[in-house]
């Protein structure tokens, strides 16, 4: 048994490294003057920290990517956190690994949409180190600043195609989840566009307890790795191509200090939703490897409000979910 | 019974507008260029919002304070929040009102510290319209980028004065609850020197469930009102003195840098820790109130460390909790 454990473990730690060498690969294709900075780390677990090991590589100053972070995480931890617990109550008593890979990249054009993608693979042990439950989780979504209907509308589209590869119901459960999940209550608007957001994938289905959606047919591991390759490879093909057409954009002060602002809403969804950074930091993950995600240079404004009718006002319109591949997208909102 | 409850409320009231007042009159005379703007508002309470009052006032791009605010609210709301009836069981039911004051200033020059403070009188209702149960709570604290000593020094001296006049042992349990509050975990730093910090301030004593501290004799609600008087008043004395002393000292690139990525720190904990802030999104409060905490620029880079030695690495060692009036301060960390 404990072979097949560290199989399943070892595929997805390599699938993640994989990602993370394509990911930083292409973006480096696209910036002229900075390159990836490597930052291995191990960590034997002392003090409360996740033990493990990983691999963080920041891009910083560049002409096209201000800010960039494409990191692995290799580890294992003695206990499941309990909000894991909640949705899983029959593992109480394990041990998890998990392998991820996590990428945000901030360019510094403001005609450059913001993006972030995830793809993890988790694995609950019970004390004989028997695998008592694996499952995966993953998504990737775009923050546009000056949005263009054809980039939403190309993003969503390489999405949809590598996740129709798989099973036709995971681009519209997927893309739904992802609305839902990238949302700032207090503001009453979407982080961005969307894309695909998914969790508690495994052979026999997704999602929580609650709204968990079973397969006819089971899908096996090696399928479930292969839909992970394949959305990673997706994020890639789905985000590049917008960098290209609007890296050169002109842009001024005014489209800057708008970016600066709309970063603020980044940093709020991070620190006060996103379960990822809420698990990482309680679990004793690697402070600077997680806080990667935030922007390198943020503003905020008392109560400021667009013009009317000005470009800036116009983002308010891609901030609620909407069916991007309808005639108007902002006809009505999707459910 | 019912006209008492209101008295309460209303002294509470008119005590954090006359703070609000004092306070406003005390940064401006400091600021020689920008002044308060007033946004007034009332709120009826629709769509899950609080139902009150309130006066938020903020003055930005001064060239002494880049960005502050001082706000009030006078709210009520139908149901007490979980975490709250986690302390307090027996209020489950209730309904609760709240008259407080909040004051946040980032001041522009990174040898000014930045600074924030708030008072707030809370009562909850038994659904007939009396009161089951009133305390307050608050305290003031200081986060300086460049720190001296003597200004630690004389902010804590201050505060201790004001505390002293009330209860002796105020201050030491007060600053000992500031350090834990104040702290951010996941970077094993407090955010600044501290201040005081106290909840659940009633007649008969203060502190959560497990750490009841007990009068002897019982203070009246009128004690309890004047020592929130001294508490804001010495918020005023202990924090003025520090800005007219730092507003003129030289400073260039470097300390604004320096300054800009210790405000992230800033952001980290009101939007990862802060109760206050949590209490206020989660109840319907006031969005860009309760965010306007929040510094008006910052930056975030990746595993930034400062030069061993130098003025940067200088403020770590105030980022313990420490007994300000000893000798040497640095030489143990305070229980």
């Amino acid at each position: 048994m404990t072979t097949s454990v560290s199989r399943s473990w070892d595929q997805a730690a390599a699938l993640v490294m994989h990602l993370q060498e394509t990911i930083c690969t292409a973006v480096e294709q696209f910036e002229p003057v900075a390159r990836f900075v490597v930052d291995d780390w191990t960590s034997e677990g002392a003090g409360g920290a996740i033990a493990g090991r990983g691999s963080t590589r920041v891009i910083a100053d560049g002409s096209v990517f201000e800010k960039g972070g494409v990191n692995t995480s290799i580890a294992s931890g003695s206990r499941l956190p309990p909000s894991l617990l909640a949705q899983r109550p029959e593992l109480e008593g394990c041990s998890f690994v998990v392998a991820g890979v996590s990428v945000v990249l901030h360019p510094q054009n403001p005609h450059v949409p913001t993006t972030h993608c995830n793809y993890r693979y988790f694995e609950a042990r019970r004390p004989d180190g028997t695998v008592a439950s694996w499952w995966m989780g993953g998504g990737a979504d775009l923050t546009p600043y000056y949005p263009r209907l054809d980039d939403v509308r190309h993003f969503h589209a390489t999405l949809r195609e590598a996740c129709d590869r798989h099973d036709a119901s995971f681009y519209p459960a997927f893309k739904a989840w992802c609305d839902r999940y990238f949302y700032l209550k207090h503001r009453r608007e979407t982080r961005g566009v969307g894309g695909i957001f998914y969790d508690y994938l495994d052979e026999n289905g997704y999602g929580e307890s609650e709204n968990r959606v079973a397969f006819a047919q089971p899908h096996g591991l090696d399928a479930m790795l292969s839909f992970m390759h394949d959305a990673g490879r997706a994020f890639i093909d789905a985000y590049m191509p917008i960098v290209e057409r609007r890296k050169d954009d002109a842009y001024g002060e005014r489209e800057r200090s708008f970016q600066l602002l709309r970063r603020g809403r980044y940093v709020e969804f991070n620190l006060i939703y996103d379960r990822g950074t809420h698990f990482g930091l309680q679990s004793g993950g690697r402070t600077e490897s997680i806080l990667m995600s935030l922007p390198p240079l943020v503003r905020w404004e008392y109560a400021a409000r667009p013009v009317p009718g000005s470009p800036e006002a116009e983002l308010q319109h891609y901030l609620q979910p909407r069916n991007w591949f309808a005639t108007d997208p902002f006809a009505v909102v999707a459910e």
